[in-house]
């Protein structure tokens, strides 16, 4: 097995070893370079566009504008704004206007400087609160405004809140544009055959939806479309469905090649899909004991120039943090506004985390009015196991209230009253789901089909995606466990639309519990079939365990067991596919439901230290405590609390996407820093294991509730060095040495 | 659906108006040419090779030798006497000693005229029963004698028949060596990737066990290789296991590029892998009333240099022909012989229908012995429905009685008394499997996969092949009767062993029955679960017929219960894997077994008029009438019997590849001459439906058995026309001439 092991992009060792192959290794003979002519202008009307010179190039094999392409509307949600290639008007810098295929790198590059686009620029608008005031320039001419959606969640008697509140506070809160920082820019390969239509080699964790968006786009049924999904050098939200992948489709049709197309590091910021900015205006009050009574929150939302995913994130922050605190009633109003900034999408914690920094900020706020110990305050009002949330969430177990405990424990909490100046101890809590079942109205769970090999082999394949969390090394572990096999002799497969079953995929934390679920269900199955096949084949006396049939003493390998099933069924190998529903209710039109099999939680604490010559933060310790119930693969699930934290340092301390009348003034690692080692706290991250009824051995998700709380963690323990709240992310260093100025 | 149609090879539109993509019009960017060197002598050492110089050709890519590549011994059946390329010794004319890549067909062809090859001539050996007396060069070093196999089958007692007899007629017959005159050469094209090993596009229509055979080849798991079948231009048993597929793909392997080889005529031809010659010593002898009394038979077989499907065909030779005749007592004893021809294998009718050509010729001596109308002596001794045969075949179906008078009424048999000179009426019956159990002792059966796609189509997949006769629209139609459905509808995929399910392939007329039986049972499940969800959806009254679902009145259409099905299944399609397995008996060690889920039989009469002045044979009517049970598609089931009467016209009167001391002496069309519009008689083919209880529908198999009775139905109307029997295929007019000068 070991040599089809390497095929798995769960195998560390090749990925240490370099071995991987990522989308740039992957090359195909008579492969073409694509490129692409893009908008300067944030806003503008094309009057002319001139190809002609470009296709004079050598070396060129097709130059592609919107004339040349279908013209219909499509788009990865319900807000259908894409085009294949902009025609009329340009929305923002980076907009594609002209694509084309060459046979080098050079040519594609001296046909891209020969295509003549004439522009009249118009007035934009780039921030979301301006885009909805009137006289603004429209974006879309087929939407009303500038606004696609507005959410308004409220719940419980917010007046009686407000009525009952001893203490108020809040403010205006800005969580910023945060590039995802992956290793490895977007990009695609695509062919098209008569035979197969258009495949796309797409690092994608959602493939499903790529192809069913792709296919509209191109007005294709979907099986003309396939997506495989070769290992992705991360994505934290960037690697959805994306029109590079598109454009390339269109130039392997147009070319009949493979098109490859990989944007270096400057195009990928320029025209980046960053976390979505977002701008709270927040208020929570609380009466004399600390009790909350209401939350009241606004919240403007920079979609950008077209819609990915940003509706979904404001629907997570309009809605999730009021299912980790009882805050009595609430009331939610979130606009999502369209900009001339280039367009925005999730990223990790998906809309919770950043919302998250501003709860748990707020709340250090009442604390401090209180006089409470933050901890206290937070213990005083989170939810419990056997609560249902004040949105509907069901919590069969939550151990909240223990992470808190035991985060105050290995944090040395207690320490917070004496420490020397400049040095901050901050708390903060998450909560996640484990799956979201509002993704796709139409359904929610996963699917697994699970093979038993000539060779005694497993093959396990799933819908979902790998993207470095563990996915594979996850089922691996269920299948084994529940067969009684070595890990080594599982190879789970996955990343194909034309081989796998369907997923939804990768996001909203759900690859363990929902796939896993579907993995537990369909080993559980080959465990009863094997045993049936035993008793079949040697006698009611014979038993299947340990992954062999045995029969008074005598053991029959899962390779014998093979050839048994094969003798009975015309040389097919045995192959169980199962599919995992998840219970939950699907939120209705107040969003109010239970849209998760379970829910993670976790209390961090961060210790800083302020340079107050500088305002430059150093994160000295961290502590994470997480209840994600039964832990599958330790190794990787700490890789996650890590790597979140990492993440996180970065977010809250140094990074920022800076963009100025929608043109990204630092579209370079240079100029936009990230994390190193350096950076990193020592960590301890410790789980608090227990086992959740609906998750496959007992699992909840892990991948964004270890980032949730970092924001809150760091700001707070700023705020409690400093004394200052900083309000806007990143608490940069200028913006922590401004803040210590006013003292 | 209708462009979905188009990928399927059953699209006869898409054939008839040219678009159909053969292998020929498949290309690969970056793909190589690859050519063979072959050996020049029947048998010789190789003293040397070279390679140097052909290395050194501009646009060489790769030259392999036998020092290149693995020494596994491996072959498509248990005989395992093929080498990836010659190393010490070549065998036959053709035999491959280098292989090479290049850019271009001119580069390979220079680089193939530098190759240095010394080789030592040795004495070979060409002919059967030469090659089995002392002293005979032998062929292959690990193998005792030149007589890889050796059939003795015995039932009855022999002896006390032969007192019995009172008329014996027999002698030696010869079946010849016939091309099987594809349209389209064989070749493929390889590819090579680290994540999938090799992929071969190979037209076979058994590709699952090209796939085991080239993977033992390589030393490489089975999941390494993957077959795709394009649609096949032709094959008639010569595209089975091949060796251009497996030189290929070690270019491929070599060159890390797509190879394509496709042998030109010439060489398709001298490298042919032609119907086995037969070499029939047979005596059948009868008592006064025409009862027959026993058969005696010796067989010998050339396999040429290395074994195909011949030891097959000898099998076949020795039993079938006693299941379709109550012959009392039967020995038979088959020799398969190497010899340094190029070897040899099945072709369609796989034996029975040689041995059908002699025992029809020796039942109608019989009858001119014993002036008895030749389909009177048949009707006496023929199998009927209820019989076990006499090696074991339960003929739960049997109309052949039928077949007979139909055929006596249809082609005006009662004429036969009375024609003008030189001409004749012959009559043939013949017998077949559909599936024979034997072809992988370790199962048999077939496995489909029916799918319900979003859009309301449906999908069939099957392991088994579409060669033309017809398969995919059978099944389109077997699933469209169960599910009542448009045939349009529904898309039958096959072709590939990395998509599809396992199948054992088209071979043995298995396709309609076996793979049919498993459609049929995908389908009878998918309606039954179609109405369970429909219940589930729309309540206990609801129904699903003629395709719809149904409640007080209201029609709920295939697209809409696909959706419902997804809604409860995480987005997975309904997706139904049924498997038929035979209820048949593998023939033990003395042949005895019943080997099929049920038996074709068929009459035919052939009327010809020979010239006296030449020989020359013309068919001017021809009378087919088959029990193939139900017919399914009477089209492409009546393309069978006209496509099985025009081959056997070439058989009987024109074909033959002529071979003198291992040379193939008329290696090309011009030479070898295949019968034309001009040489189809007049033919009528008739049906004598009736429900066969194991088939499909209750169908049959007609591919071989169409074939079978034509050989002795045209040899006996020429006896009938000149008086003389003809013994050796084909009764070309030379032959024919010259019988008739010995007057």
């Amino acid at each position: 097995m070991s040599e089809l092991r390497k095929k798995s992009p769960a195998d560390l060792s090749a990925k240490l070893a370099g071995e991987t192959r990522y989308l740039h290794d992957l090359n195909f003979p008579g492969q073409l370079v694509g490129a692409i002519y893009r908008s300067p202008y944030a806003h503008a009307r094309i009057l002319s566009i001139n190809v002609e010179r470009a296709k004079q190039v050598e070396g060129v094999a097709a130059v592609l504008t919107a004339d040349d392409l279908p013209s219909y509307k499509y788009g990865p949600t319900k807000f259908k704004d894409w085009n294949l290639l902009a025609k009329d008007r340009v929305l923002f810098i980076g907009d594609e206007i002209v694509a084309i295929a060459a046979e080098t790198k050079e040519a594609a590059q001296r046909a891209l400087e020969l295509v003549e686009v004439e522009f009249e620029p118009l007035p934009g608008v780039f921030d979301p609160e301006d885009s909805l005031k009137p006289g603004a320039p429209l974006l879309h001419e087929d939407v009303e405004s500038n606004k696609p959606m507005q959410v308004s969640v409220s719940r419980g008697d917010l007046e009686e809140g407000k009525r009952k509140a001893a203490v108020v506070k809040g403010g205006r809160y800005y969580s910023n544009r945060v590039y995802q920082g992956h290793l490895e820019p977007v990009g695609a390969i695509a062919s098209w055959s008569d035979e197969e239509g258009i495949t796309i080699w797409a690092p994608s964790h959602i493939p499903y939806r790529a192809r069913e968006t792709y296919a509209a786009g191109f007005g294709l049924p979907e099986d003309k479309v396939r997506i495989i999904v070769p290992p992705i050098g991360g994505s934290f939200g960037a690697k959805y469905v994306l029109k590079v992948h598109v454009i390339a489709a269109a130039l392997a049709m147009a070319a009949r090649r493979h098109v490859k197309i990989i944007l270096d590091r400057y195009e990928d910021m320029i025209t980046a899909h960053p976390r979505v900015p977002l701008t709270f205006d927040i208020e929570i009050g609380a009466d004399e004991e600390g009790r909350f009574v209401y939350k009241e929150l606004t919240v403007y939302a920079d979609a950008g120039a077209r819609v990915y995913w940003s509706p979904n994130v404001v629907s997570t922050v309009c809605t999730r943090a009021d299912n980790i605190y009882h805050f009595g009633s609430v009331k939610s109003e979130g606009y999502l506004c369209y900009t001339n900034n280039s367009p925005t999408t999730c990223m990790r914690g998906f809309g919770n985390a950043e919302m998250l920094f501003a709860v748990e900020s707020v709340i250090d706020e009442i604390a401090l009015e209180l006089n409470m110990d933050p901890a206290e305050l937070r213990l005083k009002n989170i939810v419990h196991q056997g609560d249902t949330t004040l949105h509907g969430y069901r919590l069969d177990t939550c151990k909240l209230d223990e992470c808190i405990e035991k985060v105050k424990e290995l944090s040395g909490w207690h320490r917070r009253a004496s420490l020397p100046p400049y040095r901050g101890l901050g708390l903060a809590v998450a909560n996640h789901v484990s799956g979201f079942r509002a993704i796709d109205p139409r359904f929610d769970g996963s699917t697994a089909v699970i093979r038993l090999k000539q060779d005694g082999g497993i093959e396990v394949e799933t819908g979902e995606i790998e993207l470095g969390q563990g996915m594979s090394l996850t089922y691996a572990r269920i299948a084994s466990k529940i067969l009684g096999i070595p890990e080594e002799a599982i190879l789970v497969k996955s990343g194909d639309t034309g081989r796998y079953p369907f997923g939804i995929g990768t996001l909203a934390s759900r690859s363990t519990v929902m796939g896993g679920n579907a993995v537990q269900k369909a080993a559980q199955s080959l465990a009863a079939r094997l045993k049936e096949l035993a008793r079949e084949t040697l006698g009611e006396a014979a038993d299947f365990r340990e992954g062999a049939a045995v029969l008074e003493g005598q053991t029959y390998s899962l390779s014998e067991l093979a050839s048994w099933y094969r003798a009975r069924h015309a040389g097919e190998e045995l192959e169980i596919k199962e599919t995992y529903v998840p219970d939950t209710d699907l939120p209705d039109a107040t969003y109010f439901g239970h849209p998760s099999p379970n829910y993670p939680f976790a209390a961090h604490v961060a210790e800083v230290e302020v340079d107050p010559d500088t305002g430059r933060t150093k994160v000295i310790g961290y502590w994470a405590v997480h209840d994600s119930g039964t832990i599958i693969h330790e190794t990787m699930a700490k890789g996650q609390v890590l790597g979140a934290i990492a993440q996180g340092v970065g977010w809250v301390t140094m990074e920022d996407l800076l963009v100025k009348d929608g043109k990204v003034m630092n579209p370079s690692m240079m100029d936009y820093r990230m994390p190193g080692a350096n950076d990193m706290p020592k960590a301890e991250v410790f789980f608090i294991q227990g086992k959740d009824p609906n998750g496959p051995l007992g699992a909840k998700s892990i991948g964004e509730v270890a980032l949730d709380p970092v924001p809150g963690a760091i700001a707070n323990a700023i705020a409690h060095a400093t004394g200052k709240r900083g309000y806007a992310l990143p608490l940069s260093a200028e913006k922590v040495w401004k803040s210590l100025q006013n003292t």
